[in-house]
């Protein structure tokens, strides 16, 4: 089987270190990076300041196949992340003519000329298109620059999904127990050492008084994931499984 | 006015990365720094795995005042975040004769000797205590130890935060415009670069036709936020500004 391909995510956005916001678009782009078989290995959040951002990304980009940021891409002035991609990279910020004609179609007489800041773009930046989505995604070297916006953040994640798929799926299975965690805890350290193609998680349930622990399994290879959920049966007893 | 003291966030958990699970313990945390003046610089999620949570322990911890820890801290094999621990500091783990009475005491009969290693701490972990909560929260060093399920990490922060407390507050205020966020862009800029005590932000509101775009003021010092807002109610035209 393939190995599969690593990937980091910088949410950048002070509204969410000073929590006047809950993020959402960590969990949206972990889903879709495991429904197609990619690692979220790493996810850093940190504030709208150009030289922070540009320090992370190169760190994030080095260590890892595809980097995903979300947020900064505005035309304000806390909207850095396109000028932190550029520095990182050392490529100039240039004015891109198709998201221009983008801009001037969208905006029309309104457009301003501030807003082309939002056409400045890192040299040499891919635009990742889809009939479906109006805005091109933009990439930078490994780099997938997004919007935080969550519905916008969502719609770009199918499009990526797409383009970025097609490695082996991660698959994933849950085993419900009435056991309690502390319980089960050597008998599921057995299990993950003797199979050690998946990873297995236990989850305790609080407030769920019938399922005390979901235990889930996951794996890209079927049959492994399979196998683990099959010894996970025999370790916990059939008595505590349940449906 | 006293510099702010800094923070940083290290969120552990496959289940967040595998996108399973939404986490809520960040915002919970942020909210409750940015309560108490405390600056919330970074955070990070990462899987489950002692030598990756202790790398990134060791930079957190050297770079910021306090970090705080959520999750890894079961009785299960993916539970290592104490183990990491140790390993940042280069503490070796010891059981805690008052970790362990309140074990005996919560599981009676039904205590498991292994169960025994919840009640594992590096060598001179303090114990934060509260007559309001059962457990004590663990820190070692600069760094607490939290537990990732939200009710109870949400009960520690309310803990921490009396613990912490005393430094200056940061003060927010908000000012909501039914002007457009491109065409505002130059005065915002302006606004936050005469009033550099202040942090300002910019929100533009998808879905809410009155307020298009809200900004954000947030500082340590009540009359530099107050300023600052002056200057953009000035900036901005008493016409677009929004109750």
């Amino acid at each position: 089987m393939d190995p599969p391909r690593t990937a980091a995510a910088l949410v950048l956005g002070n509204e969410l270190l000073t929590g006047k916001v809950q993020d959402k678009n960590l969990t949206a782009l972990a889903e879709m990076l495991f429904e197609i078989g990619i690692e979220l290995r790493r996810a850093v959040f940190c504030p709208d300041e150009e030289e922070m951002i540009g320090a992370e990304l190169a760190v994030l980009s080095r260590d890892h196949d595809w980097v995903f940021t979300s947020g900064g891409v505005g035309p304000t002035h806390d909207d850095v992340t396109m000028a932190a991609v550029g520095r990182t990279f050392s490529l100039p910020l240039e004015r891109s003519p198709e998201i221009e004609d983008l801009l001037r179609e969208f905006f029309g007489e309104r457009l301003e000329e501030h807003q082309l800041r939002m056409a400045e773009l890192p040299r040499g930046a891919v635009l990742v298109k889809s009939p479906r989505v109006r805005w091109p995604t933009v990439r930078v070297q490994n780099v997938f620059i997004l919007p935080g916006q969550p519905e916008i953040f969502r719609s770009k994640l199918a499009i990526l999904a797409e383009h970025l798929g097609g490695a082996t799926p991660f698959v994933s299975r849950e085993v419900h127990t009435s056991s309690d965690e502390a319980r089960i805890a050597p008998l599921l350290a057995e299990v993950s050492h003797q199979h050690p193609a998946v990873s297995i998680g236990s989850y305790p349930q609080w407030g769920d008084v019938a399922a005390r622990v979901v235990v889930s399994v996951n794996g890209r290879d079927p049959a492994a994931v399979d196998r683990a959920v099959e010894a996970l049966h025999a370790a916990l007893g059939a008595g505590s499984i349940l449906d």
